[in-house]
């Protein structure tokens, strides 16, 4: 049933067949640059995406989709960014009839084509991917270079990196294949076997507030290209994003003649729900989602009739031991702490030091001094309005200002969140970073997430004491990022071995341009679904082998 | 932390090197003759065996590995030998206490290591596959060749098959990495990465009375292979194929310089349910099942903590339409429904045949006469003891009988079940095939699993009624095995379509030396994990990649 692969499959196949390689060395590549320049997107590019996305406020989202005819809105930009788009609303019902009505010549069309279409939607994207930067940068908060580089350009490297494996994944084995056994000395049996890749049902993807298309592309590109049509519940506050690429899915996929139903925007209105609706039904055999641990465990413990892939929350920990470039080693923690204030689900949250302080290239240095190092860069960052804008951004949401206001009377502030007005955005709401001095006793407060700007410097008997400290939380909590700085071999490999065996990804001595909460696609793997933090990593086998199964049928050969 | 491999790995990179291929191709390989002649495993290997199967009734199974002291014998064989086999006797806490102690320097040796001493657990399995083929007839209750191809070489091969799909994808990414960005005018950032291969936990294999081994290594060595130790434990009355494995098992990782630990039965006593107490350990991560769907429905939705491989029962089914062949037809089917007795959970149970007949090379049949084509093969393939007893084996448990009796009532007999007596083992229960006529409006009564030497033939009104009872009770119930006879093209892509959209293997006009119920390693994929008699495949990437979790480090490069 498998049918001669649509042009487009030739047409991105050298992308595809380097995107294969890069998985499997797994060293640097990338194909989308993530410089904005002019230089590399042409001189109106810019521009040109602005009046795009200011082309989509204040009015009727243009996606022409099974719906009530109804309208919702539902966004607030953490810029104070007047968004009113107004995005179509359909019944679960009627998302998935069109959705399940899509499946099969999706299914029939094979590896091949549904790739060449799927990085026929990648190229669409990345035609619009200043539009995109706009629409991340005024629905995650994020500042603008941080929206086009992580909710376009490596968000496309990711969505590519899961459509590579996918494509390996379901091309491991040949379409046809012919088995001959030996029968003494009468004729061999011969067999002629097709094995069919079929798709598990309708993909639900649920998206996040902070990185809306980062964090949903893997999952929605993963299982559309292994043959599942997408239903695409983006979060209330962050919709945009998803309502372009579901937009410019949907054109791709008519144009190829597939039924654009195949990727649909599910919208909600305040408080509606949607996504335990969607969850649970029976159609749905496929869930990604990426937010907090109790809406994940939920996931996990509900839907069952589907495969779950979830990304939570965690409690990310460096371990320092000492070091022999203070300056390089504070600048790069700072940075890290720093950017988009904190609200990666990667950031650090706790330093663990001993609190007789640590030996570096400027001799020994007390806790209070590396905590102060820390700070300071953090202070430098922020210091100038203007600069500090553009590596904070702005605050998400209420949820992040609370826990401000938190947890600041739970210890000694190192450093205090400042309230910045933005020069450009007057409604933007934007805190520098807190960092707040604990006692390794104070597990109740830092042993869990604490999401947004906030860091805790926690003194520690020893980096034996600091290494007990982080399997426990990260063992009992999870974490998708861990580091450390030490001097002496035989810490780091303690480090490792405590790494390894919780679960966690884990960089060493980062002290130039590399921070501990980037990940690069195509080389760094992104969670490792071995501790609470996430039941799966972006990306690798496991995210996509079981999206789709390999039936066979077998005859005579003729 | 990955050393060196072992020499074992050198020993059989070669066995490894051809799967690897195999895996790929699909096409026919086999690394274990099947054949039990002389010519092939020499004079004195039948005898050798036999005297070790003997050497373990009424005695004290050799095993040391950590227990209560006390022993357990549960075994009661359907050819009505004696075994009194006692096995060691063990709590959960002790089992899971010496695994978990076994994993950290099993994890650190990496794969090649793994792999090598894997591969010599089956070689060594492979040295003892008369000893095995005896244990497995005993215990099952199939007959000597069979014991031997199914329990013995084809259980090989397909955990051989398990293997290299496990090494694959341990290796699709390499253990270190270079990564290196351009900077622009500046030095690149340069950073080295490595990939640790980590195991999620403690494995549990719960095994099968009907198949001990051939439904239970792929699971094992899969696991272990990853670097999982593994809890076997057998069906109660199939413990010595099992016992049987792990003493080699543990012998060959003692030699290799690892715990044997790594590999552990867990005997248990009657009543004792120590399956379900070892499943929802934390410890354990990771668990294969086979058995009733009662029972894997339990396990998938309590055993949480852990990822579930589930094989259950299932509604397999036949579509005759029309055939170019119609002895060949009635030989193949009849042969598939007296192998074992059809206490295989890939033999045909529903055959659906329109009630006005089917054109054949022999002109037009009648539905009866297709009946008694098919019943007229079970008759002849039984009608002499000594020939018969080979082909169905024994009853493997009074479940089987008791369903014998409760089908006798529900319709009219195109065959009747007889009683055998066997001319060699007196108190073997043994019973032929039954075949039962069955309108389409009894689905009450097909619509369900028979286990046992119990099939129906049912009236349909055209061959499209046929499929619409295909998806209807394949879809509800699940299969393992499908098969269908058409001579028009047509019908059989319509039959391919219900196959692929219910996520059934299909087998079409099998006449000849290939019987439905059969799967061959390397080539064939046994269930789907696409319909509800399975939840995975027999093997394929996701049956392995979800067993291990990659835990990555970085660092700037020296």
């Amino acid at each position: 049933m498998t049918e001669t692969p649509h042009p487009l499959y030739a047409k991105h196949a050298d992308t595809l067949a380097k995107a294969l390689t890069a998985i499997k060395d797994r060293g640097y590549w990338s194909a989308y640059p993530e410089s904005p320049s002019p230089r590399v997107y042409g001189e109106t590019a810019a521009a040109e995406g602005e009046a795009t996305f200011r082309s989509y406020l204040d009015g009727d989202f243009p996606l022409d989709q099974p719906g009530t005819g109804e309208r919702v809105a539902t966004e607030v930009s953490p810029f104070g960014i007047d968004l009113d788009v107004r995005y179509p609303h359909a019944t679960p019902d009627a998302l998935l009839t069109a959705a399940t009505t899509a499946l099969p010549a999706w299914r029939d069309a094979g590896p091949q084509t549904r790739l060449g279409v799927c990085l026929e939607i990648l190229a669409r994207l990345h035609a619009h991917v200043f539009e995109m930067a706009y629409a991340v940068q005024a629905t995650s908060g994020q500042a603008f270079l941080m929206a086009f580089q992580a909710g376009g350009a490596h968000a496309l490297d990711r969505a590519l990196e899961a459509l590579a494996y996918a494509y390996a994944e379901m091309t491991r084995h040949p379409a046809t294949a012919e088995w001959e056994k030996p029968a003494g000395k009468g004729d061999p049996l011969r067999m002629t076997k097709t094995f069919h890749v079929v798709p598990r049902g309708v993909a639900l993807v649920v998206g996040c507030n902070t990185f809306p298309t980062w964090n949903s592309y893997p999952g929605l590109f993963a299982s559309l290209a292994t043959g599942n049509p997408v239903v695409v519940k983006p979060h209330p506050r962050a919709v945009l994003p998803l309502a372009i690429t579901v937009r410019y899915a949907r054109e791709v996929l008519a144009e190829a003649g597939f039924d654009p139903n195949l990727v649909l925007l599910a919208a909600e209105a305040p408080g509606e729900g949607l996504a335990s609706t969607l969850a649970v039904r029976p159609e749905v055999k496929i869930i990604d989602f990426t937010g907090s641990t109790e809406y994940g465990d939920w996931l996990e413990a509900n839907a069952r009739q589907a495969v779950v892939y979830t990304e939570k929350a965690g409690v990310n920990t460096i371990v320092v031991d000492s070091t022999d470039d203070f300056v390089g080693m504070c600048r790069n923690i700072g940075f890290s702490l720093t950017l988009y204030s904190g609200q990666m689900c990667t950031t650090p949250q706790n330093i663990l030091i001993p609190a007789g302080g640590i030996s570096t290239d400027q001799g020994h240095k007390s806790f209070d001094e590396v905590a102060a190092g820390i700070a300071a860069t953090v202070g430098k960052l922020t210091v100038d309005p203007a600069r500090a804008v553009e590596m904070t951004g702005a605050i998400v949401n209420d949820g992040v200002l609370g826990r401000l206001d938190e947890v600041a009377g739970l210890g000694e502030a190192v450093l205090e969140s400042r309230t910045i007005e933005h020069p450009t955005y007057v409604g933007a709401v934007v805190r520098t970073p807190t960092i707040v001095k604990l006692g390794a006793d104070a597990a109740q407060t830092y042993g869990r997430e604490w999401f947004g700007p906030i860091s805790f410097v926690i003194a520690t008997d020893s980096t034996e004491h600091s290494l007990r400290i982080f399997r426990d939380t990260v063992g009992e909590r999870g974490a998708l990022t861990a580091a450390a700085y030490a001097t002496d071999e035989k810490v780091l490999d303690a480090v490792e071995t405590a790494a390894v065996e919780t679960g966690v990804h884990l960089s060493c001595n980062l002290t130039g341009g590399v921070f501990v909460n980037q990940s690069a696609a195509f080389s760094d793997f992104h969670a490792s679904g071995a501790n609470p933090a996430a039941n799966a990593a972006l990306t690798d086998g496991a995210y996509v082998a079981s999206r789709f199964r390999v039936v066979q049928s077998r005859r005579h050969t003729a």
